[in-house]
């Protein structure tokens, strides 16, 4: 099954302690197309400037993205300027610019209304709400989502929750949401608000998946090298429904093993700046850090 | 085989969100103990003062931990207050007075000093290579420390290192020593000391195994209510140990099982102040929760 992805096009800025990099290819729904493109067919509904650079257009061609849906406004391209710390966790946002993406409103184009799978990243959960009401009979709905709608389009985001199967957020944005300090107290109290799962990303310390009835979760995979960690709970994501959709399916037993694929597409995105490593990147690398991966988890009881 | 631990025995005052409580049953060598009691049986070595409640002595008792080797000295026990914030992530010490602890130079009783199994909580270095002199021929040696000996007595730890089997530190102190801010160059960087395996506890977020040419990791049992994370380290290591001394092993299968063992032990110790939930549960509670934990942790690729 091919997966329809809403969300954002950008270029970043990026200061990290490994180095810097001045508008290259960034946004959620780059990451998690690219990431996704590994497993399945990906189309991507999105909006850039004039200003886009050709290449960046290629290189998401090269991988197989259908860019059909990305529509090229008059103006710029949203831009988003981070800087990093020593231990990568947090970026300090420095700028950022939403030229053409504040005006965005996605329309899906007639030929990806059937999609199965929709992975809507993180936008404003209103717009998230009508790219869902375009879509005619989706079988598995995902979002993400960020601190500032928590706080600011609280309604409209727990309106939206009880027509997702899968909800992404980060530790912080569960704990926020949830009022609870405690990790499966939020989650218990998120899932009273009608996601069927719930995937809490933690970083480097891995990623929970929730149900009404159960419980799993698994570290991520280590790495000695972080270069720049923008993207990473996007190119998560991009695994976690690469595999689901390629898999047509999204059972307990299925989700377990694509949160694995998920955590290790990440901890490619995360060895470069932008998209660097993870266009770099052969299936049989993947294969190998899955299995690398096992190897560095399986206890045997 | 059983174990000889050496460390201390204190009596705590403490402040959380949940409660507080004063003069408990506290020490790393304590919660160790009573951890690795349900392994094995453990021979204890510790100073007390005279006011050491007659109640702990027979609590430990209970737990079959052999006190020949806990010496009552004139004065009073040693003493931690300290309170946590509510995400229960590093204690604010508010007092600390080591009163007999002080001048604690641990002697081996003859019966002990064949120990097969060697446990040197955190306590000076200095102390703990002279406890290691006074074993005839241990096979596993293991040892903990903490960041004021790594800043205090480097030379002394360094030297002890040498020497250790197995080195259990958390993540803030491996990167402390090590002076590197990724986890795996900081271990990689402390096998070169000389310990031959290395555990990373890193709290909530489980812990992590170092040889030089394999690293396991593993998430920590995640639970709803956390009440007093006092000696969650240390009943880890008890728990580990124990595990080891049972099966009179220490090869990286065993170790790697011994590691589940070791979270599971740790996540019944914070359930409630001091020992009491780890005094009162079973065999049963164990299997228990391992089988949970494997249930919540298994991805089956």
């Amino acid at each position: 099954m091919s997966i329809l992805v809403v969300g954002s096009v950008a270029l970043d800025t990026l200061k990290s302690p490994t180095g810097e990099c001045k508008d290259v290819l960034g946004g959620s729904a780059t990451y998690f197309s690219v990431s996704a493109s590994f497993f399945t067919s990906v189309n991507l509904v999105a909006v850039v400037g004039k200003d886009f650079p050709v290449k960046y257009t290629k290189l998401l061609e090269s991988k197989k993205v259908d860019l059909r849906g990305l529509e090229f406004a008059e103006g710029k391209t949203f831009r988003w300027e981070g800087e990093y710390g020593r231990d990568f966790n947090n970026a300090k946002t420095i700028s950022t610019h939403l030229n053409v993406f504040s005006n965005f409103n996605p329309r899906i184009p007639e030929e990806y209304k059937q999609s199965k799978y929709l992975f809507l990243a993180n936008i404003d959960p209103e717009l998230q709400e009508n790219v869902l009401n375009q879509v005619t009979k989706p079988s598995v709905v995902a979002c993400d989502t960020m601190n500032f709608w928590i706080q600011n389009k609280r309604k409209y985001l727990l309106r939206l929750l009880k027509r997702i199967d899968i909800f992404f957020l980060n530790e912080q944005e569960a704990k926020e949401l949830s009022g609870e300090s405690n990790l499966i107290k939020a989650a218990k109290a998120i899932i009273k608000c009608g996601p069927k799962k719930i995937i809490i990303k933690r970083g480097e310390h891995g990623a929970v998946l929730f149900s009404k009835n159960s419980i799993f979760y698994t570290p991520a995979f280590l790495l000695e090298e972080v270069f720049d960690p923008t993207g990473a709970g996007d190119t998560f994501a991009g695994g976690v429904m690469g595999y689901l959709a390629k898999a047509n399916a999204a059972t307990e037993v299925i989700l377990r093993k694509a949160i694995v694929y998920g955590s290790v597409m990440a901890a490619f995105a995360v060895e470069d700046f932008s998209l660097r490593r993870l266009i770099a990147i052969r299936q049989a690398d993947i294969a190998k850090r899955v299995k690398k991966y096992k190897k560095s988890t399986c206890y045997g009881l």
